[in-house]
């Protein structure tokens, strides 16, 4: 069995391998080429928390895994992560545990990817300008997805928390400067997002972040956030209005994201808003943007298929360098 | 996060010490103190193969595990476990996964001490003769457990297979010489069971293993197989004219077990056949065995508490010796 932590997995497996693990899943899970059963949520009422069991199985890869989430908000209070998680990754082959590695990363690697896949299908060729909204614990990587699909000369960022925000950019000025991009504080979402070609929020906002008056046309959207029905980052404008709405599952997103649900239920859109899945765009079976002048949004909640190919290819990609700790159990 | 392997296991911690954890886990489970989803199980179509994910929570203790167990019968064709299995656990303060152990030898031995506690509860106090139906990878902690809770002066083995139950003698007798027990194969199911006090079976056998005829008043049953429908160990007339039948979980049982299921579909007896819950026994609020004539039965198919009771008392036994693996994740 092979243990993976998470500086483990940031010395052999990049940006771009993560792009392509999403690319591959988002195919497999839209040709109904997965087994993603229903998760397994347990409360935990004394402490607020809620321990989630995701389980999934890609014949194709010959891969079973399942990423156990624990949400207890009271860790905070003794310097620990509220969310913490693992993935358990099975041989498909003989369905023994093969690996063990760091959830957490896993999660952010594969969601920034996800944007990353989305954007590099949707964006405008030739984008210069992105923009962020967020700067909590998934925000690094989806900066670094925006930034690894084009090559943008300038990334706004934005958070309620200026002075946040302003430590996320001096990070990631560093972190990325390879790119060579301009990675600057916006004081308002406005400023952030207007004149912006690609614009990612990752938020747990229950109020829309984005106002459609500045999202300027062609622009492409990742709309991370909103993952239960009482949150909101898009505006209803921006999502009635919007050329195209892509997202990695239809079922999930409808079933879970208040960015599609409160619209709905207020009458503004119905479920036909929804233009396909992106594995489908990846697929050739449906159009994505049609021209420079569309706007398009990415809306994404998170599939267990996504955790389970990166967490396969990270596996395998370990398995040849060599690289991780070795344990029999 | 600590690693468990078998042999860390069989070093710290007894079949006293799981007998113990299981009579808490039956009496936290008949108190409706745990919380146990349904079991989520995907198909492997490709290998015949199944795997099985079962989360439990039991607040009491602080303690949240999923044990994880693939059922791949092609394995042994290529000299692996049929079913490999690990069980996670995870710290219910913090949600963190804090320990992974073998979860085939958690099984055999969770299993083993439930049958431990329940004899230990019904069996008459001076059984002196014991037998044990089957000779596969749950015979030996059976064997263990029945040696723990009662002085016995010999015990007889049987399996349909006679130089295999040959090897398991030889090779128990060894092992368990400390309970100066005589150990020795009995060549039919008759011979076994006829004059036994305490009655083990544990065969994967469709066709009942058990005589109702040679049974002796005073007798206690612990029936181990029949974890399917279709499968059966204990006659119909033993079933039937039996003094007492307890269980592990009564749902459980009744949806699982054709100990039961064959003849309440044939109008032989109905589910009022159960008495109840051993767990019920264990906290006095039903009679166990009234006198040493009755005969008592405890059929089991295994519940989720007793994994995450038996686990947590493993985890915290390994901390407080310093034993196992400690690795950062």
């Amino acid at each position: 069995m092979l243990l993976l932590t998470k500086h483990d997995i940031e010395n052999i497996f990049s940006m771009k391998n993560a792009i392509d693990s999403d690319k591959t899943a988002f195919k497999l899970f839209s040709q109904n080429k997965s087994v993603v059963p229903l998760r397994t949520n347990i409360d935990i009422p004394k402490l607020s928390g809620q321990s989630l069991f995701m389980p999934a199985y890609v014949e194709d890869i010959d891969s079973i895994g399942i990423k156990i989430v624990s949400v207890f908000p009271k860790n905070v209070e003794n310097g620990m992560p509220s969310v913490p998680a693992k993935m358990i990754l099975m041989d498909g082959k003989t369905g023994d545990v093969c690996c063990i590695m760091d959830g957490t990363y896993l999660t952010q690697l594969r969601t920034g990817a996800g944007s990353g896949a989305a954007t590099d299908v949707l964006a405008v060729k030739d984008a210069k300008k992105g923009a962020l909204i967020g700067t909590g614990g998934q925000a690094e990587c989806q900066l670094e997805a925006m930034l690894t699909v084009r090559n943008l000369d300038s990334v706004k960022i934005f958070d309620m928390n200026l002075e946040r925000a302003q430590e996320f950019c001096t990070k990631m000025s560093e972190k990325f400067a390879k790119f060579g991009t301009e990675i600057s504080v916006a004081k308002t979402t406005q400023e952030a997002i207007e004149n912006a070609d690609i614009i990612t929020t990752v938020t747990t906002s229950k109020m829309p972040v984005i106002d459609g008056k500045f999202v300027k046309k062609g622009a492409h959207i990742n709309a991370v956030g909103s993952y239960t029905p009482v949150m909101q980052e898009i505006d209803e404008y921006t999502i009635k209005n919007a050329n195209k709405v892509f997202v990695d599952s239809k079922d999930a997103v409808l079933s879970e994201s208040g960015d599609l649900i409160i619209p709905i239920n207020k009458g503004i859109i119905d479920k036909s808003r929804i233009d396909g899945e992106i594995g489908e765009v990846l697929l050739g079976m449906i159009e994505g943007r049609k021209n420079d002048n569309e706007i398009t949004i990415y809306k994404t909640v998170g599939i267990a298929v996504m955790d389970v190919v990166t967490a396969y290819d990270i596996y395998n990609c370990a398995l040849k360098m060599h690289m991780g700790t070795v344990i029999e159990l």
